[in-house]
């Protein structure tokens, strides 16, 4: 569909490109953590700490050209969903950009004691993950409803890696206690990175509420939480 | 400061209603999680996963609203930063509705086996964590930075609270590797408060940008942090 290029999409295409920027950073971060955590070299897990203000500053810039571009262009209907779209997803690339400063600070912990395990689970979670906060980039910055749904989808493997994950360092625990402190700092990797996927979905979901204009974030999560409870569902009850 | 009553106002003043209402939902979602761990009735927790539902419906509700106001009212200044304020708000207890439904996931879970041992610490987590949800929004809505700047000031409160937690499962966990699951359990609740303790935070963050027109949010992040890296300080390094 084509239309007229307006002085405002220059604008909009530079919100764009700073977002990209910003998750595009977001990843790296992630696979940096990861790398540190792996290969035991406490160097990236501090570089992941020393890069982290970067991607704050980012989320700053990307709010103030949000807040300006609704101030001055009053923007309507696309554009309007466009924008607020964009501050959404800055938020969550910030979180993301904090979980894995908080995946390089229990690196910095694991490298002060003997290697566990050797890892194989969470660097392919960390990969699925750095997967999906590109997919859902990609969407956004295509409209592409249908990659944003993929991604929402992607988010259950996530979980599944990060349950078995859970189950296997529980077992090291009650046979050894001395492995506590150390499964307990790679259970919360795990969490974190289980977490970062989370954020992906969220943009994904507003990437599908944008292109489409009708939100499903909440369908999405109580579909993916039916049956988990333990509690009598609603219609089984008197 | 009294000025001329719009209609607008009245808008405004139904989206803060609105948001009231989903903060008190949040902040009574977490006390009802916490008091089905402590009192160990399922029927808590249970409840906790019905009310979700009601929480969700608030997100969305605002959301609409805010977007609503943005594209017909075309605000400027104060009531720009109030309507994006709200949204991001909105986004914030949302995910503390979230993590409420998580403590109760993992108190179902902690009720199948008997019980470690009383709980005090993680019911003074949550009691600090509601008052700093309740007094973020109460500075929202009467747009009081210096309460926002308190509420921030406390997370550090609950986050020595749940190292104090953490360490003391630890040793529950290392003096008998049967006590593993549950204490992981008991865990991931001490760090879904702390998390619930951050949203707060950063409600209170948006709130000092609504009421002072900047940004504070990542000086305080940086504050919180420093020194306690393990990594070199920038001016440490040559």
């Amino acid at each position: 569909m084509s239309k007229m290029e307006r002085p405002f999409d220059e604008e909009l295409k530079s919100l764009k490109e700073k977002l990209l920027e910003m998750a595009s950073r977001a990843e790296e971060q992630i696979g940096l953590a990861v790398r540190g955590l792996k290969d035991r070299k406490e160097e990236m897990a501090c570089e992941v700490l020393e890069k982290e203000e970067a991607i704050n500053r980012l989320d700053i810039e990307i709010d103030d050209m949000a807040m300006r571009l609704l101030a001055l262009r009053q923007p309507l209907a696309t554009d309007l969903r466009f924008i607020t779209s964009a501050m959404k997803i800055g938020s969550d690339l910030e979180r993301i950009g904090d979980l894995a400063v908080n995946i390089a600070q229990r690196t910095i912990d694991l490298l002060k004691q003997p290697q566990l395990k050797p890892l194989i689970d969470i660097p392919r979670m960390a990969a699925l993950a750095q997967g999906m906060v590109r997919d859902a980039l990609n969407a956004f910055v295509n409209g592409d409803a249908d990659l944003a749904k993929n991604v929402c989808r992607r988010d259950d493997q996530v979980d599944e890696l990060n349950n078995q994950i859970f189950r296997e360092l529980l077992t090291y625990m009650t046979a050894d206690p001395t492995t506590v402190p150390r499964a307990v700092d790679l259970i919360l990797v795990g969490r974190h990175l289980e977490r970062i996927a989370d954020h992906a979905t969220n943009i994904g979901e507003d990437v599908i509420y944008m292109v489409q204009g009708k939100t499903i974030k909440h369908h999405v999560e109580e579909g993916r939480f039916t049956g988990l409870q333990g509690c009598p569902a609603p219609d089984q009850k008197k």
